[in-house]
């Protein structure tokens, strides 16, 4: 499966402004360049051209014409990938879904959300709990990410504790596939027995089998009070082996997310954080969801006890909405708050909940030894950590030399621990060659099988996932 | 894709021998008698032969020797399935996976089980409560179907309302390909973005794709209290039409099961029923799950203040264990009880929520205009329903050609209301034909293809799902 790209030539473009409109169509210049990165660490790819289709009819028509004429073609949400999934390191065309951003419908009655691929995960959140509704996945990036892309990385957030990732809330998607035929699976409907589970499959598949437009996705009421917690620990190593034992405790908690003491200053870089906060070597942030305040009252003296037991200082409780968000916008922002301060290289390990402090030993040991300054963050109650690797002061061609080294280790450890290489950014270009190396010979050859299914030319999103024979 | 089969000759019945001891095969007389059949009603099907293995390598080897040989294999579960899909209608071997029953682990820690396929659900239940864990799905047929079924179909039950079906609860697989390659997906870890998901692949894929032999399975703590409600109606359609409303009264509600009036006299038929309930049209049966009585108390409150609006009669709350499950019993011997009473054809009709009560007055409306007795019962909150249609005191020959005509014509009420042939039962033998018929052709040909990546030769559990050229 060599595939051979067509250049995006003037005949094509012109067929595509045509179908698109002046507006539709980005050729050259400035806005081009903001298509040529995500947010994965030093890419830059720039795209022949940048398609703005508004709608689902638009996809397929771009697609049919790329298809026909054999030019690449690479689905992007909002950019905020970190394992450059939406970048065309084949260049060629760039699909972006960003106009098709209407909520098409929410209905309470079968506590659904109908909504497009350009709509921003966070707009999605704040419509549906207008209506007294709950959408639970919760990406830090919410602010700008995408629909489209958090089904196509099958994103999760620190609520996937409590509710699971993306695709537990898909009941069905509308999608085009990679020669402009429309592809609709399941529906409304809470269950469908019917053939294989196409939409399972769909979500997560980085945009490699077919481009989603819209989903319809499963709600819940609103929950009816939430708490968040914040745990301070004099070690790292105790807010790890904590969690364990947290995530038993009661089944109120929504997220146990972790910080560790770097990634809190640099947050306090960028926006405030309260001066206690910053002497702590580790923090945990937990949310609680239940019926009722004194429920969860009660869940957090239970949690506060367990705390206690792992050697970790007062716990802070916040009840109050207002209070709730300043305290999680902190963890949102670390993050982001790395990247400003340093160049970094992230690994996003994930290993069962019971090996999260060999994670952090194994992440804390592997820096070391290669000079490296380290910060690990994340989703600890799921096992999920980023791992970032930080330049700091290191010369660039020793910090270049010592990340990929680096890297290499830390994933064969996060192996050795019964992990995966990648708990939600996905494989993308940037674990492509880890993952070849990884994934036993026969999976990998069913999944490159259900890549040629879908994809027989290997048009859409190519060079992610797998490594190319011949590239 | 027309399969030439092989018939299974002394040569291969003396090699599956050999491997499998002589307890290990069963070739002839009364036990083969129950692998033809399972508890879809009117067939039976003998296979040549059935396998009996006790481990996963010796699955993989049975598959190699069965692959050299072009014979057709029939994976089998707990014989519970009610679309024929364990049914070996080619014949050939039946796989029988009933003696890979140990419960591998149960790690608190991890809040994860490893069991094989041949564990029975309710066996798998007791084993983790035991330990204070929870593991949700709960089909009717909990205390004889199997693990293995239940990840073939992805089934469900009750508490599929409030957590999903058994595809939700699954993190990593051990399973082996039609030629006797072993294959695992996932693992331990509770997130996993690393290349397509070839486990949400697998469950649902009713046996077609590769034989499962064990599975990882996520747990929660065991919730803290729990209460059933039982809710009369004097008419099925307001019964059917509040159950909308108490899905969305908070999120204590775990399950919300239907039963009309013509089921609950059926269970009065082969066990103790209390004589009010007797009297009602239609009941609805709800469990809700929470951290404490009280708040339970307050979410029953609310709960009957909906019914009470939609015209119920009296609630009647279980708090006390043995009264909780003595109330359940009913509902989940409905199937069977109707079973015993007449020869039958059961729907399994899954709808968008908010059509519940159309769907009671389309089956009403298509058994009437055939002559038939209909019952309608299931899984109200998810949309749900097994309908019934009885044969009563119908002539043989009238009933044969009414009841597929009426079964023809309600499949398409379900799908004109947004609905789905099948909500867990699987498409199996018997709805391959109205599979076939209602599956959109782009669809189909991908999960064609899906079938010959996996099993270019079509050996295992043919017949199954899809109609076969040529048969």
């Amino acid at each position: 499966m060599t595939p051979r790209f067509v250049r995006l030539d003037d005949g094509v473009l012109g067929r595509l402004r045509e179908e698109l409109g002046e507006g539709g169509l980005i050729t050259a210049g400035d806005p081009l360049d903001r298509y040529s990165r995500d947010e994965t660490e030093g890419l830059s790819f720039p795209p022949a051209a940048v398609a703005l289709p508004s709608t689902a009819e638009q996809v397929a028509r771009v697609l049919r014409l790329t298809h026909e004429a054999g030019v690449p073609v690479t689905p992007r949400g909002g950019g905020t990938g970190l394992s450059g999934g939406a970048l065309a390191v084949h260049g060629g065309l760039v699909l972006s879904l960003e106009r098709l951003d209407r909520i098409r419908a929410i209905d309470s009655h079968d506590m659904v959300v109908e909504a497009e691929a350009g709509v921003a995960t966070g707009e999605l959140h704040e419509a549906v709990e207008a209506q007294g509704l709950f959408y639970p996945p919760d990406p830090s990036s919410l602010a700008s990410c995408h629909l489209g892309g958090n089904l196509a990385e099958d994103a999760a957030g620190p609520r996937s504790l409590r509710y699971g990732t993306t695709r537990q809330w898909v009941l069905g998607l509308e999608a085009v596939l990679p020669d402009g035929r429309p592809l609709r699976t399941g529906g409304r409907n809470r269950k469908d027995a019917a053939g294989y589970n196409l939409t399972q499959l769909l979500v997560g598949s980085e945009g490699t089998l077919a481009v989603i437009t819209a989903a319809v996705l499963r709600l819940l009421p609103l929950p009816g009070a939430t708490m968040s917690l914040l745990m301070p620990f004099g070690e790292l190593e105790s807010a790890a082996g904590a969690v364990e034992e947290l995530c038993r405790t009661g089944d109120s908690l929504a997220a146990c997310e972790l910080v560790e003491r770097r990634g809190i200053h640099a947050v306090a870089g960028i926006a405030p954080v309260p001066s206690a906060l910053l002497e702590q070597e580790a923090v945990l942030f937990l949310e609680l969801h239940g019926s009722h305040d004194e429920e969860l009252l009660e869940a957090a003296a239970r949690l506060a006890e367990v705390a206690e037991r792992w050697g970790g200082a007062e716990v802070q409780a916040a009840q109050d909405a207002a209070e709730q968000r300043r305290l999680w916008a902190i963890r949102r922002q670390v993050g982001e708050a790395l990247m400003a301060g340093s160049a970094y290289r992230e690994a996003d390990a994930v290993v069962p909940r019971s090996q999260l402090a060999n994670l952090v030993r194994a992440a804390r040991r592997v820096a070391a030894a290669h000079g490296l300054e380290v910060v690990c963050f994340g989703h600890a109650g799921d096992g999920n950590l980023h791992i970032d690797l930080l330049q700091g002061a290191l010369p660039e061609e020793r910090w270049r030399v010592a990340r990929e080294a680096a890297q290499e280790e830390l994933l064969d450890e996060v192996l050795s621990l019964g992990g995966s290489i990648t708990g939600e950014h996905g494989v993308g270009w940037t674990l492509r060659g880890a993952f070849a190396r990884t994934c036993p010979p026969e999976k990998l050859s069913l999944m490159r099988g259900v890549k040629e299914l879908f994809d027989p030319r290997g048009l859409l999103n190519p060079g992610k996932i797998f490594t190319q024979e011949g590239a």
